[in-house]
Parts: C-alpha cells; structure tokens; sequence
C-alpha cells in the first residue's frame, strides 16, 4: 500500500485525554479515535492490526475444533429472563425496548444466546461435544470509561461455549482452550500470567484468567517467586498463620468465660487495642454487610425467616434482592468483597450504612461482634477460628467483650475464606512470601458447570434414551484489550513496536524523496516485497524525510528500508525493535526483509 | 472438512414459520436459526457463505480505493442530534439509555459516525477525495419481521461514505460504486435490477438502487421493455398523457365560470361519474394528508402561519412536527405517497382523520376540492394542471364545483409529480408501454450532497486558505439480504444450490459407507483437493447414502463425487445445477472436480 492510498492519521502531541502508553499511541498512530464516551472507532491503519489479532484468535480456535458462529448482538430480554440474568446483571448490561414494547439486550456476553441456540439443535449425546464460539461485539456499560479500548464500553469479544456429556469431557475441552489460549498469547507477543481461580492445585481447577500486567490494571494478582502460584486478589489464599498475643506467643484457649468490659468512647481497633494493651490479631472484627442478589438459601439462617425472596422463572434460582450478614475477620486483616459475593453467591456486596448497623447490632457503630447476634447470619473468616481469647464487639454502645472463644462463645452460620491476600502473606504451596502487581484480564476459561443448562432446560438423550443435562464451559477474549495490550508491553519513546503477527504492514520502505533513482529503487523493492507476499508500505509522501521517519517510528512497522540518494546503490534497513543500521545492496533489500518477516513470524508462532 | 467435525443442522420438514424458498431453505440446511423476533443466528455452515458475501464485498471496495474502517454499533445520541435525525428517523431507530443517563443509539446506518470521525480527520483539500466503508451490524426495528433474514431487525451491511471538493469529485466515486456494484452481484451469482431513482435520464443521476425481483419485494418496480428504463414506483415518472372527455376527446378550456352543483349524497367518483356522467379524468381528486416532520420552510404557505416548528440544533434543520396539506390529482390516478412525502421533505405522510379533514374543508368528507381553500397549502399533480372544465368538490356538504378551470380557478402552492405510476403507464424515454414487477433493495448508492457535513459542520482548507464544505456520497449493501436472495435465485425443490463464489464447501465427498476401499478412495479424493486449495466436505457420517444424499443436496454443494463399491474404480461426480452425472477414474476425480470449482469461479469473476 502507498501512503497517499492510505489514511495516516498521526499527531505530534499527546492527547491530554490519554494517560497510558496504549492510549496515546493509538491516538497518536491513528489507530482509533474516540466517537462517544467509551465508544471507539477503529481507522484503516488500525483496523488492519485489529483484523490480525481477530485472526490469531480464530485461527487457534479452528484449530482445537471449535466451531465458529454469529450470534445478533442485540438479543431479546427473554432468554435473559430465563437464565436469571436479567435482574442479577445489574446497571452494566444495557437494556432498550423497541417500538413494540420488546424488551431487548444489547449483549455483554453470550451465554444465554448460545445456551438457546444450542437447546434447539441437541437432541442426542451423539452430538456432545460441541464447542462454538463467535467473534462479535460486546456492550458493557462501564460506569467510568477511561484508558481507551483498555477500558470501553462496546468492545469485541471472542467468546466460546461448550457443550458435554461428562465433567471428563469438559475437562477435556477446557484443557485444549487452555493451550489454545496460550498459543494465542505467544503469537500476538503478549506476556501473560496465567491465574488459576481457585486455591487449590494447578490440575482440576475450575477456572483460570490470563493477566497481563498493568499499571492501571482492575485486578491485583498475587505471586509467589518460588513455586510459580499465581492468584487474582478475589480468589487468593494463603498458608494459615498463627494467631498471636501482644508477647509475640501464639494464643491460647482460655477458661475464663466472656465479660462485658466498658469502653467508652474506644471506636478503632487502634484506640481498643491501646486501650486493652492488646494486639489487632487478639481482636475479631465484626462488619456488616448489605448482600445483594444472594442465591444461597437462606430459610434457616438467623433473622433471615421474613427476608424477600424473588422466585422468578418458575422457581429456579431464586434470589433475595436484600440481606444482611455479620463478617467476622482477625482485626489486623481485610475482607475480600470479591471472595465475599462468591460465597454469598451475591451480585455485589457493600458495607451497610450506619442505620442499619444500628438497627442489626442494636449499638452505636464500632460494637458489632459475633457473641449472641441474632439479628442476621454469622461469616467467619478462617482465621478467626483458630483465635483464642479474643476481644470482639459487645453489642451495645461503649462495650467489648474479653475472653471470647470461638466455637465455644459463638457459631458462625458459615465459616469461609474470606480474606484479602497481600504482599508479604504466605504461599499456601511453597510457603514463600508472595509480591503483588496490578494486572488487566485479557482471557478467561471457566468451567461453568449446569447453571445455564439446568435454568434454561437444556436436555439430550444419552445410550439409554434417557434424559440427560450438558455440562458447559465458557471462555473468552478481549481483542480491543489484547490489541491495546501488545502495544503497552511493546513500545518505546517514538512510538509502537508491532510484533510481526499483527503489525499492521510489515515493512516500511520510505524513498528520502520519492523522484529520481530513489523513486525508482523504492518501487522495485516494494513490488518485489509485494510479490512474495510481504504487506508493505511505501512512503511515497511528497514529506520531508524528518517526518516520514516520526511517522514510521511512531506507527511500529516492524521492518524499515530508506533509499537515499547518499547510500545508492545501497540502502538503509533497520530493525524497530533494535538500533542496529545496516546498509545492503538495494536488489537484494527485498530478500533481507522478507527473511526478517519469515523468521519473526516463525519466532512468535513456532 | 469431514462432516463428524462440524455441525450439519438439516431438517426434512419445511418449518411453519417460513413462507420463502430462502427463509425454509436456510432453516432446512442450517444456515442460521431465529433466536428472537428478527432476530437470527448464524450456524457455522451458513457462516461459511456469509463470511464469503462480505469478502467478495470487501474485495470490491478494496479495488476501487475505499478504506475500512470499524465503527461501534452503539452510538452515542448526541451525533444524532447534530444531524438532526434524532427526531426525524422515527421508532425504527432504537434508542437507549444508559446507567449515568446519557442517550445512545443502536446504529440503523452510519453517515453521522463516519462524518463525525472524518469531521476531526479532516482539514486540508489535499486530503480528498476520502472513500470510507466499514462491514458492520445494524439495527432497524421492522415493525413487523418477517421472512428470515430478508426483512430481520438486526443485520449486517457494508456501508460505504465519501467526503469531496467537487461535485465531479463526487460523480467520479460514485461512477466507481457503480461499477463495483455490479461486479459485486455478478460475483455473486444474482441478478440485479439497477434502478436509477430520478426520472432523468441514465447519466448525471443522483441515486441508483440495485433491486432483485421477489414475490415478496418490499419495493414496486417500473420497467420499459423497450428502453431498459427501470424505476422504483416511489420515483417512477411516465410520459403524460392527454385527459380525456366522456366522448375520448381531448379535453377543452371552458370559458365559462365555475358554478356550484348539488350532488346529494354523491361520496364516491364512481358516484359522481354516473350521476354527473362524466368520466374520472374531468374530476380532480382532493385528498388531505397530515404530513410529518415536514422540513419545507412554510411560513407563508396559507394556513401555515400558526404551525409549530422546531428549530433544534440552532436552527440547522426546522421542521413542522405536523403539518396539513391538500393534494389534487386527476380522478382516476392515485398519489403516490412516497413521492409526496419526498417533495414535502417529510418522514412520513398519511391520510388525515375525518375529524381533521372536516375541519380543513368545513363540509363532510368526499367534498374537498381546491378552489378557494385557504386553510392548508394545495400541492396539485402535474395532471391536473392539463386539464379543462373540470369538476371538484365545494368545500360544502353534497356540493361540488363544476367548469372549474385549473390556473384560473385556483393556484396550487407546489405543482409536481406526485402520481403513482402502473404498469400499462408510458415510458418517459421511448414510449412504450411498461411493465411492472416486485423487488427486493440489495445495494443503494446516492449523492448525499452537503446534508451531513453542513449540519455536523465538517470543513476543509482549499487551495487558498478558505474554509470550504466538502460534498458527500453514501453507498450500502445488505449482506444478509443478499445472501438470502442468491438462494431466492438458486435453488430447487431439493434444496440450495450455491454459486460457486459463495459455496460453504465447493465439493462433497460422499462414500456410500465409510469404510474398506470406499473410505480409502474418498479419503486420498479428499485430500487431494485439500491440497489444492479447494474447500471440500466429506460426508464421513454413518448413514444411509439416500439420507447423505438428500443432506448434501439440501446443503447445495456444487460439486458432488460419489464414491461406491459398485462404481470402483470409478466414481461419480455431478453437479448441483445440472442432472448429468459422469463416471470418472477415482485417481482423476479431485483434478476434474478442482478444474470445475476454478472454471465456475473464473465465470463469476471474470
């Protein structure tokens, strides 16, 4: 392609909107601008970098077996009525009505739409496996839009779905996404960590994330330098420590039965362990939480008897819009909202306001403890019951209690992990100290298992005519993100460094000035990169040779070759990614590119 | 492909829901599936078709220059109320709005987008002309969704916008469209009917539609047989012709004055043509419509005086919400409202109330006439201006008007053509007369002129430095339609039989069972075509060969090669389109099927 077919589209400046490398190179290069709030358009140059990484992803995707499908983006509200998303999804899924009074949804993912696509065809376990997916636009009403694509509202998504007979067959699949997606990463250039979901082992796990550090990331992973673990924040677990007294000894149980203690005015664990002499680890922290959307039943549990329960879609997965629960955690540690939720099987979780935790604790904010409440059921954190003669909350204002002992002085409705891992907690494998960086997800498998399958009655005949359920699994990946992505792992002061799978053009040839023998040169190299197939570009910009240089540094094609009147019958070639110049003859310019190409391609693909 | 690795979703019945050859088919042979209402799915072997239509598409526009973008489905409101359409598109255009109550739109097509993005690009002449497309997802909301995806609310379509300095700028790119248009169909495999929309002649047009004939088009098409004239009855003219007296004679001016005459009871032209006996063509139909979104300046159209108009986007664009008007048309024509509602800048046009015509031509209805109305603007069709001593109604219960001469008797505020044209009718160019036939719009390509870039305010340095406004042309193809067309024109009563460009699979093996020297023949056939770049499905399943058969033919893969015990070591090969079968060698049938996939792709190509 010659320049002056094309639309380049480059700015000096940085935009003052953009604060991350990605945003402002892909400002800067021309690679997208901004239509709305979190709304993008992709320009020719970008979008041909776009196309590629599209590709990678379905290529490997084909090459596991997976088929590919187009669901609408916009999908009848029904099918999400069915699943019980169309509540628990909250204010990100947009919703419209038509002039019929439809109600209908712009999607933001497609479990639901493959889930009912899929019903229709089984019909018996001869089919099963089947293992689909799509490559198609996505909508999620992110409530602050910032950072570019990396955090968008519309964005295209390759998302997959499969179908099984056995947990085993499930297993299967998933293994070979697993891989897939590996290959799909290694190919676009991109260093990812793999985070496995669930605390346990690497084998068997249900779920697994592909995190590629960032500055501005949504997640914080945990890791641990020596065994290789690796956890989001929302899913980390650590090895048990022992709980400690203000002597630095491990705590013991004690005889001594609770009593009341009078604490005035004593609100922070800062001014009660002061005030006590004793340590945060000695103090169970008692916070109450406004629960919302939990799917747990809750009939039995304390002062839940008068809860509402939404029991749409015929009963199945019914829900309650609101509860309550204490959460109990040793007073130096964190709860962990994310773990909370999953537990509660919440669409989100908050801190109750002050009101209710009057209402609930029947005390002033700051005396909340777990001894004879009964207002709302009890979560204890792991660590709290290894404690021993702790101080908690006295459930009346200016008033602790001593000498409380788990198991013995109370019973949590549900004891859980719920705490938040940080740096310096142990692994739970290798007993090394973890670090912590901030990171972006860019994929995720998940084995869902028969939530959308049972909601929505999905059935099939196995061997014995018998009805049966599929298990699912679902898998996905950001493009927009992994596009931006590439560019934040791959870039320097003067702009992009494309890996070779998805630049744009492979090669640049720009003539010093486009007249002469230089013109002539150029087009002979450039016909001949054509003709073996090498996308190129010719600068043929009647530019000062200054800026054709900026612009080609700043749009990253990886491979460089400047005919100049000085060098002829030799020309310039240099590398993006490196600062090495090297002049050839200019008949054999073509031939070194095209080598380089092949073997940056071999390199990322191999 | 071998048929054990994808999904071959046929049904034997023809589903209830589907009255079109191409809707069954396309449910029969598992093209897509409906998931809501207008609503559908692509299954992974339609894809193959679909992705096929887009990239002949893609190929074209590529050809002539054009430049893909990607723009989001979701848009931002804002862009639409520059433009002005916000209000005037209608309940076809779905909105929504979102968690922090900002207005979006689901795209129903894309000139605001793109003018918006190329506004910002935009800014000196040396950057045009600028040629801009995009294949992307749409969204109208067909009131009423019916025959697959030929009239769906969601679909894709390749929308192409270019930005000029000159009108012969503009003709030029459009010249261009038209050319790849045509190449597009050809590919393709379907017949267009291209329809130029004026009434001019073929060249200096300013909008062409290419239509396919359907027995359920949307669209009424007007043909010469003799010239190739082709019309769209919302723009058909029609040469004029003479209004006649009862006797055949050619009309006459009267000199005598228009009177009044009683006709008690007379509502209906036949009515009054028995009772005055008279023919239809001496009397002038008067009909009241309420015209909507109106964006004619009537300020000082009579009645017009008091009406509301909004003047959004400071001033850009007024229109009158609601608007009345009366339209003459000799007696025994019809208006055409498409036509009206284009003359009056109107997004809508319909036939008034009884209440609102009583109370514009204060009698009952059935005696509306033009002479001395002054309660609303009269637009008269260029037929009644030829004709004499005509009668009308009187603006008075069971009165009409009698020797009413047009231009003396009454002025029209608008003459023009607003008369639906029917076969039998005259061609304008040649005489003959025409004929008529129902169509479907595939393709549309138009010269938008300054309507986006005046409104959106896009502008441009020209050679001296003054601020200039560039033109515009927009240009759409509906992929989905068009898919749905070519099996329209090609298929039998056993099902699709695809042109080779657009083909899933351009060869079927099938080995009558798979297995012994059957199964070897078919495989090394099979991968000698894969080897040869042909894309080629083997029936690998063990059924009945009458059930592979019947599959294969429902699926309507061109080229099919039988592969049977009895035959060996010869096979079969047919093809879909023609009943002659061939025994060829087993080791020669790849090539001879690889030279007939090339053969039928050279013709469309070529």
């Amino acid at each position: 392609m010659k320049v002056s077919e094309t639309m380049i589209s480059t700015l000096r400046e940085v935009p003052a909107e953009a604060v991350i490398a990605s945003h402002q190179l892909m400002l800067r290069a021309g690679i997208m601008r901004k239509l709305g709030n979190g709304l993008f358009a992709y320009l020719p140059f970008g979008l041909r970098a776009f196309r590629k990484v599209e590709n990678i992803i379905r290529e490997e995707m084909d090459n596991i077996g997976a088929m590919e499908f187009k669901q609408p983006v916009v999908v009848p509200g029904d099918i999400w009525k069915e699943s019980g998303r169309w509540e628990t999804m909250g204010p990100g899924m947009l919703k419209a009505v038509n002039r019929v009074d439809q109600e209908l949804v712009v999607s933001p993912t497609a479990e639901e739409a493959f889930t009912a696509i899929i019903r229709d065809e089984l019909s018996s376990y001869k089919q099963l496996p089947i293992v689909a997916y799509q490559i198609n636009t996505k909508y999620r009403d992110e409530i602050r839009p910032r950072y570019g694509v990396m955090r968008g509202r519309e964005f295209t998504m390759k998302d997959a779905y499969s179908f099984h007979t056995t947990q085993e067959s499930l297993d299967e699949t998933y293994e070979k996404f697993a891989k897939a997606y590996r290959k799909v990463f290694k190919r676009l250039g991109l260093s990812v960590i793999p985070v496995r979901a669930d605390s346990g082992a690497m084998g068997g796990s249900g779920s697994e994330e592909f995190m590629v550090e960032s500055v501005i990331g949504d997640d914080t992973l945990i890791l641990c330098p020596k065994c290789g673990y690796a956890a989001n924040t929302e899913k980390a677990a650590c090895a048990p420590d022992t709980p400690k007294t203000i002597d630095g000894t491990p705590q013991k149980a004690t005889d001594k039965p609770y009593n009341e203690i009078a604490t005035p005015n004593v609100k922070t664990i800062e001014q009660l362990t002061d005030f006590l002499k004793t340590t945060p680890q000695s103090f169970i922290k008692t916070l109450i939480y406004h629960v919302i959307n939990s799917e747990l039943d809750l009939s039995k549990a304390p002062g839940c008897a008068q809860l509402k329960r939404v029991t749409e879609n015929g009963g199945a997965n019914p829900y309650y819009p609101d509860s309550f629960f204490a959460v109990c955690i040793r007073g130096d540690l964190d709860v962990n909202e994310a773990k909370l939720a999953a537990l509660l099987k919440a669409s989100e979780v908050e801190l109750a306001s002050d009101t209710d935790v009057e209402r609930i604790t029947g005390a002033a904010v700051g005396f909340a403890g777990p001894v004879k409440l009964s207002t709302v059921p009890v979560v204890a954190d792991e660590t709290v019951m290894a404690m021993h003669d702790c101080i908690t909350g006295g459930l009346k204002t200016d008033v602790h209690f001593e000498h409380v002992e788990p198991n013995r002085d109370f019973t949590p409705y549900i004891t859980a992990d719920v705490r938040t891992v940080v740096a310096g907690d142990k692994c739970p494998h290798c007993g090394a100290e973890f670090y912590s960086k901030k990171g972006n997800e860019l994929g995720h498998i998940f084995k869902l298992g028969y939530k959308y399958t049972k909601t929505m009655n999905v059935t099939y005949l196995d061997e014995n005519g018998k009805q049966q359920i599929p298990t699912m699994g679902c898998y996905g990946i950001g493009v927009d993100r992994a596009l931006a992505s590439i560019i934040e792992e791959h870039h320097d002061d003067n702009g992009i460094i494309w890996p070779m799978s998805v630049a744009p053009y492979q090669v640049a040839i720009i003539p010093v000035k486009f007249e002469g023998a230089m013109k002539e040169n150029a087009l002979a190299i450039y016909e001949e990169l054509q003709k073996a197939g090498i996308e190129v570009l010719l600068d043929d910009r009647n530019e000062r040779p200054g800026v054709k240089f900026k612009d080609i540094d700043l749009l990253g094609i990886p491979v460089r070759i400047v005919v100049g009147d000085k060098n002829l019958p030799n020309v310039e070639l240099k590398c993006r990614n490196s600062s090495e110049m090297q002049l050839v003859p200019a008949k054999d310019a073509a031939a070194k590119a095209a080598e380089i190409v092949k073997a940056e391609l071999a390199k990322l693909n191999g």
